[in-house]
């Protein structure tokens, strides 16, 4: 997630036939460490410290990010806007502090770490007991501006997926070089990449 | 993967530092089926019946398509290369045979096809007990022209990072109307897509 471009002026989320709905939230949430360890424990170096080339992530720093934001941010942000409304902007997300905070963990130690810290998480979001009311409550981005609860909680789901989708694309990276003629066949080799990283 | 569009001549793969490892390859593939059961098994339907629109696939569609694979693709291209090489072309495969072959399934059906075809044909390939000298075999592409063992391979594994890579795109897309002023930082909304589908 990067929190440095700022739009001009805040907007209302496009029009969607899709409502909010908290238990499909929840169920993306608690798959992702899984889905995670599944994908990543006890892979071979190159697919774990391979890059997207200079000023990108491997997948052991992408790791690192989501322990940082499974600790920092999701669910402070969440009780800041059940406790303080618009009236306390978010601490802006530090996207780096990974890169030192993990750097002396191993990938099965942040992986260990993600899987506690979301499981806590998701334990302290359903204590909440939030209603159809608390969905629509506000709160205020450093940068965005005012935001709503539901989509702070719908961005921290799209926020897993947006890190699978480079997870699997950096890996893909790795064989750009290997798979021959095929590359014009395997869409993931034409992702250019779209957050930074 | 496409099978429709020809290059107008057959080129050698990029210059690159990777050299082909099948132990690091056999990595991939081996977790594959583990990751798709973590991230879909019992989701909401909001998540297994999205599309992105007229003519895409939903996450149950991409199942089928990777069980189809499974069974007609890449096995059979590696008999293909080994026993025939360059004299007997590989037949053309049909992206589109799951749409009726899996219609009658469920997710939990095609997660478990999926996973029981992978593990055979993981078996299979360790019995060929392949050499680096085997690697470099070539074999003929209906479109494509030459391509080699360790390409064929290869692909097989950058082809589960694609089709990673567009379920996590379209798991996100579902919730594209929700995340408010928040898409902007959202890499994965800002893939337009790459294969078709």
């Amino acid at each position: 997630m990067l929190e440095s471009k700022a739009p001009d002026v805040h907007y209302v989320g496009m029009a969607s036939l899709t409502e909010f709905n908290l238990a499909e939230t929840v169920a993306v949430l608690t798959r992702t460490p899984a889905t995670l360890n599944a994908l990543l424990r006890g892979l071979p170096s190159i697919w774990v410290r391979g890059t997207e080339g200079e000023d990108t992530w491997s997948a052991f720093e992408i790791m690192g990010h989501l322990v940082f934001a499974e600790r920092s941010d999701w669910m402070p942000r969440v009780r800041i806007v059940l406790e303080n409304g618009e009236a306390r902007t978010f601490e802006p997300f530090d996207r780096f502090a990974q890169l030192k905070e993990s750097q002396d963990k191993s990938l099965e130690q942040l992986l260990d770490d993600f899987a506690r810290l979301r499981r806590e998480n998701l334990a302290a979001l359903h204590a909440l007991n939030l209603h159809q009311d608390d969905l629509t409550r506000r709160g205020k981005h450093p940068a965005l501006g005012v935001v709503t609860l539901s989509e702070l909680l719908a961005t921290w789901a799209v926020h897993d997926l947006t890190h699978l989708h480079q997870l699997s694309r950096l890996m893909a990276h790795q064989y750009r070089g290997l798979v021959g003629p095929w590359s014009a066949y395997l869409g993931v080799l034409q992702c250019a990449g779209h957050s930074a990283p």
